[in-house]
């Protein structure tokens, strides 16, 4: 079967690399890039929750997903000057979220909340996939942080496992992983999937582009995303057990070694 | 296996009704209902298309859904009011577009464009499977009317298929089909499947609200995706072809009659 | 003298219902309709009152209206889609409240607060007046819950009579009632004229839309006016009293049959 | 009976000043006050018409009110800072706008477009009314400038007649004229009355503040702003005529001088 | 060397005056003019200070600028109605309440909040510097009121100096003082100087607005402009001691005489 | 005299980086630092100008400026979700542009728009002069791109001279040059000056934060920002001219070498 305009096999990632404590600021802050896509995620830990969870013993964890206006081949209009934000953004804001949330503990982390903050310097397909990785990273760091000044005191593991996401898609009538900007604009289906660090789904997001799939088809993303977050769940455990470990304790299943 | 609250097995669906014609206004308007969730969906048509899609040949569908303020149990404050449309709307209203421009011939279509509007009256669950549902009754209609005015003169069905969706989750570990606010608050995974007539995928969207899920439970849940959609695509039919049928050959399938 | 578009004599209403219960959400809700103009009202009862009323032993009522985009015969942007209220909105939702206002008796309500919802679903003018007429009925229903409820305890009649509107208007040199929109449209004057059950005037809104008019031709209009809210009151009494009464001791002159 | 707080008569106005050419922008620009109210209204004049207007041989006169944050005796919040226009700016602004077109004639005037700006610098009751009564003034020195400069050229008067307005209502039981804000603010009914030189009306806007009246009271009032919209018209007159007389032919009735 | 279009020597100034008292609304109102350039400064004084200064000891002063809409030769669309402020109106109200805290002793002022409002009635260049200067005036009244009332009781003075502005430039190659608009649209350099009584800086905003300026132009724009704040400083000064003088106390030297 | 915080002498800039082609998006994109302050800064070339500059044969150049939320200390609400831009973002998006303006000659460029997007990374005070110093640089590149490609064809240099900024101030009764943030925030005088590469003048702006300053304080701060600029102009040369040199005749006085 023949070769992706990058060079790559279907079943291939675009190199992926994870940076720790790449600004100075935040508690936690990570340069990921899936090729060119590169995506600052920033975590800000603070004490206490917002009102609604209020002494409920439960701590919070949220984010913002942005663009820079460049980040793209084309200029598009900052959303602060239009005045309102996009339903695409609203939309991988609250994904970002959610996804992070799934697989902490809230009782763990306690009544603290913790902010991620994903700024795509260069898009290039998949920002939200990367976003969801780096900012897992991130958030990491932060709890460690936290951990560390004795502000979070965690009796079990704050993190069930990790979390990461990659987009898969038919292109060209063939399943491809880790689609860059130039696949998905032409793909007939495009599904996003975050996966856990076990590879257990923790959302799975397909759409029909241009023709309906089949649940044959869906077999084979889901396939192919199942090799991607595997990837990626291997390079997280790296950049976080390399230089400046975090504490294993943090993460369930990592407490043992 | 016990029964759920409402007394139906775990892959019934409530009742679901389709009233095409329900207000004097509208070139499409139905009332559909998934048991208390009560939708109204106009449609709006009208001639030419949006300047970033002129002299293409090609038409356009696009939706926006709200929210009436008491629609739920609690009122919450108009959107309006608020000076803003909120994320969830957002990520709405662009899935019923997307859901029904899947099977949308937009060349059939012509420079053509037709608007959803799915306003929710009651709300208890399920609001954005039956707004797509009770959508694409009425822009069915919509298009019907353009094609008995002349307007739009399709050579080929401007349908490849009918589009209908429905919400599947995890309760009290246990898949069920059709999720009222009860059971949808509690749902340790929730997914909404948007598919066609023919049981092909439009759009997959599953999140693990509590507990990661796994790909066995992924399956049971689209199965009974698949038991619902196929009802609601039956319900459509009927509500299509009954009194006053559409023009049969504008859904490809159903022009040989 | 010849009879109007729609075969109505002059001093005629079109056909007037008002179904209370309409919705099984909120603590009263009532679809009204003149003719083809129908608007959903609905009242939501809330313990407490806005903060700069607070501990004046005194409750709130307040009314937002708005109309679904293809209430009218053109499609109309949401106005939270404008991300801003017009100035028309504005207009009627203040009118509204102020309109039911007049007959309540703040002290007897106690610190609750009912706030009235009208959307408009079909627009054929005269949307005002019938949000008026309706909303009366959804907030007697609303109190009549909160007294059954126990949670207002009136010494005396929360009501002092019962409030409705209409429009009247010159239109083709001849002052007609309750005008739709094709009348209204085109009428020199246009009055809009808010009464008690008894006959008192709450509010008169005359615009000379054309030409300006006289002492004597304003006295004609409220002739009119008198015999369009005498009907309304009759068909409000007979809707809140019929099946499912209110409790006749919550409107003043009601308590004694 | 007795005098008011300000010594003055039930019929009696306060002293009413209007100052034309106050600015030396703007094509009319009236100082007017009434009694402490003072409104400054400018009239901007330009050639053609708003789009929807274009090509149909007829003007457009239009009109936005506002209020210095101190014109009052409490600071309020600027509407430019709080980002929205109040529901109560809209309506002002839209009853001024509506009573000077009530006496333009659109044809007269041509394709331009006079848009009236009334910015209140001190508030003390009846704003409105002194606003439309200064407007009017503004209104006709820029016809007069435009007609002085050949842009208008009208066979026949652009006004059919002047406008004024004024408040009346009834306070402590007692029906009274131009109401100041230790009136305004205890008044049962509240009503302004917009008419012509003629003594035609305009527009009506009467509200039950505290008790529903009556038709008897309404003729009262109606009496009395009979007496305030006279005098205003004097007052106008005079203005106009008096210092720096614009052309009598451009209002109906004048010409015959 | 030749004179100015307005016959003025290049360190004239138009003629200045400022009128205290000039509404009676406000605890300061003063009428400034800089020859046609005309602004209404009105400070409101209440008792308390924003939440983010509480419990320090120290008062607070803030401006907020704005231009009516025919200010100018064109109209330009209110801030209000376009829902935004634009970036102009931000900087200059932030410049003007910049200037006036430079002088204030927000201790001698005691936790007490003064807002000062300068609404643009007419515009011919130098608006931010007339406001600047007669800001200052209206806010030494407000003051004088609260120490009148005993609100404010410093024990020493609350104004370390006067402050006024005025701004210079080079037109035609030559440096001016306070530019007219004809001048200000058309100047190479624009710079505006705000300064104390005693002639120090307090706000040098120097812009190139053609061709970059040298030291040595720089030198005779100051000269020019200490000129310019020297004769607004003894116009405050006469203003501020002539009718109605304040309390000489409040301003730092002028308590001796 | 004692050594600053960090170490510096009052005449030392902090480590200054100018790195051009950071990115690959955008006609130039910059990331430039002084000591820890970052920002990104990026041009989008376009042909064509805004409307009200069409046909004049000048180009047009502007820029934006943001900070990401935790590029301070303590994370800051976005802007975009706070839906409007504050006023010290506006004051210093129109400084930069109005500084590169200063050195672009608009006809050299012709009818084209190069949008600086200058985005704060890391802030530690001097974030407004960094991004005049490094947005210098990704204008450069833009145009020497456009001229590569043939867009732009100047008969003369674009360039009059090279643009850079440097912050000066009195902290602790000393001048200094270039303030991080935690001088910054105690200074008495805040001056930020932007100057050509000749050394003269295209911006100062002084503002006394707490003592006014005299003309002799301000000779030492000009002194001391013309180390800075020098300094900072001999940094962008060497940027520009050492790898992927610029064309050196589009800046004037560079063409010679």
């Amino acid at each position: 079967m023949s070769q992706r305009a990058d060079g790559r096999a279907a079943h291939d990632m675009r190199p992926v690399s994870i940076s720790r404590g790449w600004l100075d600021a935040g508690e936690g802050s990570v340069l990921v890039s899936f090729g060119k896509t590169t995506v600052l995620c920033v975590a800000s830990f603070t004490e206490g929750v917002p009102r609604w969870r209020k002494d409920t013993g439960l701590g919070w964890v949220t984010a913002e997903y942005s663009m820079l206006p460049r980040a793209t081949d084309e200029r598009s209009a900052r959303e602060s000057v239009k005045g309102k934000i996009g339903g695409r953004t609203h939309e991988i804001s609250r994904l970002i979220g959610r996804a992070l949330r799934a697989c902490v503990d809230m009782r763990a982390l306690g009544e603290n909340t913790i902010q991620l903050d994903c700024d795509v310097l260069r898009a290039d397909g998949g920002t939200r996939t990367a976003s969801i990785t780096g900012a897992f990273a991130a958030l990491a760091d932060a709890v460690d942080w936290a951990v560390g000044k004795g502000i979070v005191k965690p009796r079990r593991p704050v993190f069930s496992d990790t979390v990461s996401a990659v987009s898969v898609g038919v292109v060209d009538g063939r399943p491809v992983l880790d689609l860059p900007y130039e696949e998905d604009s032409r793909a007939d289906t495009d599904m996003n999937v975050v996966a856990t660090g076990a590879g257990q789904f923790i959302e799975i997001q397909g759409t029909a582009e241009r023709a309906p799939f089949s649940r044959g088809e869906l077999g084979e993303l889901l396939d192919l995303a199942a090799i991607g977050t595997a990837h990626l769940a291997a390079v997280q455990k790296e950049a976080l057990t390399g230089e400046n470990p975090i504490d294993p304790r943090i993460v369930a299943g990592w407490e043992d070694r």
